[in-house]
């Protein structure tokens, strides 16, 4: 028994990011720090779900140009999103010729496929591994709840999922930032079924992990300048704080969560952003800018996911979460 | 760039094994070995759904049996399934307080999640990891094809998605079947649409990740006593034979494929079986029951999937796929 946490010895280091992201998200403070900012979130395709994948790709071409290597020089990509059968994941890697590993962990897609990444090349299996994710707004909605053709209202509860991408290329070099360990969720069910309320399903798989990680490495929440969590929105925010402050552990002093700080006016998206596309965007543009300046050195990354089904909901299933951290440090 | 094949120095072993199948799929020849045969394919439960999660929560309960250890023995759950967002393995993942990565690649799934789990005891990073996946024929072929209930008739390229479930436990010590490679696959796509010729579809990818093997490794295909692959079925498997035979390899000698060999009469099945649950039952009962009486010694377990999704080839998209394959030995 190795447990949940797992330490990187050779800390593996993410040399190159690279990020796009529709004409919403890039409104907000986390936008100025996108590579790529969309004016079309049709991103020239026919359809979201082209959308979607197209963005994908550009994230995983964007993060090898941005590292000056080529196809040849990466030895996986590591990626999944929320589309049925991860099709962005898999039509994106079906571009390059690289050897591919498909994940699904809903939001927390980032932090699962970094960790993945960070395994591989920390063993000594792989130089170079791209680690990637994405979402797309409209094939999410049409997806887990409603065409967006209907019109449908949204209640106060829900958030928004992001339309936009990220990418990280992790080395066994380099410069940049260096992952410590990664701490694989266990799927908590708290019985919510309500698949407009993810922050309040996804807030106790969050702090179960928040948990875990800092039992298993015996530090302090102020070892970390941010704790950041992937798409909680404000109200599984405020829940996460409070099931951990139960149980002895206070993060309220620098926890922020993705889902709140990509939204500029919350006008539409009521909680905030959400979506696998929300912590990849904003771990890849505007955490890896401020880790890159020394503005912020250490970052516990949480990224968080509503393991449902439109079919699991349909047939009165409750929803289960996951949350995968990985500790990382400029 | 370390390549596409990933070396195992400390040999993970699967120490043990767990089945579950159908009634259609216990009455052919790999049958006789699998641990729990059914008699009601729907398992007790109320929707197709429900019974494949609870196949694949039987068979992560089984090998923990079977190798009579906790649940909390157990470092890391590995799984996946071909439902929309894997609900069946993120659900089964729910009811055992292990961390838990959600794969996605298809029918290679057994493959994938071998590799995955090997990689994370032969780093260091766990001491036991159960891989797992498995397929229901009823939950498959309402969400790829038509509803059961239409009656729609199956066309004779077509193949017959296994009812069953099977897990690896692998670990770092203990008495088994030594896991020596895995070669991760790129995804391959040679224009198929027809979503009834999945054989067709991915025997290119099968031979792909065979060639890349044999290319990495310098072996023979003599050196091992089977190449399997996962679910090509009878059409498939001419087509990776003709495939590898073009580039130099001639694979016929050694060659079998589970689909081909899980049933014993072809009357619906036409092509043989199919499935992410395929491959798995037919490695985790029949195959490893002769490794373990050393009839067969050396294997190379090259499991197949086809990426699309209903949308996909509803947007006009062709078929891409993956083939994992993962060398063993007794």
């Amino acid at each position: 028994m190795k447990g949940q946490t797992i330490y990187f010895r050779r800390e593996p280091r993410i040399v190159a990011v690279s990020s796009i992201a529709g004409k919403k998200e890039c409104e907000g403070v986390v936008g100025r720090y996108v590579e790529t900012p969309l004016t079309d979130d049709m991103f020239g395709e026919s359809t979201y779900e082209k959308a979607e994948c197209k963005m994908l790709s550009h994230v995983i071409d964007g993060v090898m140009e941005n590292a000056r290597i080529g196809r040849d020089e990466v030895d996986f990509i590591v990626s999944g999103d929320l589309l049925n059968q991860i099709i962005s994941a898999s039509f994106a890697a079906r571009d390059f010729s690289v050897p591919f590993l498909g994940v699904y962990g809903a939001c927390s897609t980032m932090a699962e496929s970094l960790a993945v990444s960070a395994v591989l090349v920390d063993g000594g299996y792989a130089e170079r591994v791209v680690a990637a994710t994405g979402s797309h707004f409209a094939s999410a909605e049409r997806q887990y709840r409603f065409p967006l053709e209907l019109g449908t209202t949204r209640p106060p509860q829900s958030q928004w999922t992001v339309t936009g991408a990220g990418a990280s290329l992790v080395c066994a070099r380099g410069e940049g930032i260096r992952l410590l360990s990664a701490t694989v969720g266990k799927v908590v069910d708290y019985g919510i079924t309500d698949v407009n309320n993810m922050g309040a399903a996804m807030a106790p798989a969050a702090a179960d992990t928040i948990l875990a990680h800092f039992r298993a490495t015996e530090k302090d929440p102020a070892y970390y300048d941010l704790i950041v969590t992937g798409d909680l929105g404000a109200l599984g925010s405020r829940i996460v704080k409070d099931l951990t402050w139960e149980k002895g552990l206070d993060i309220s002093a620098n926890h922020v969560d993705c889902g709140e700080i990509i939204y500029n006016v919350v006008e539409d998206e009521f909680q905030g952003g959400s979506g696998a596309g929300c912590s990849a965007v904003v771990l890849n543009s505007y955490l890896h800018a401020k880790m890159m300046t020394g503005e912020i050195k250490r970052i516990l990354f949480v990224a968080t996911g509503a393991l449902l089904s439109a079919v699991s909901s349909g047939q009165g299933e409750s929803i289960p979460c996951i949350a995968h951290a990985v500790a990382m440090e400029r």
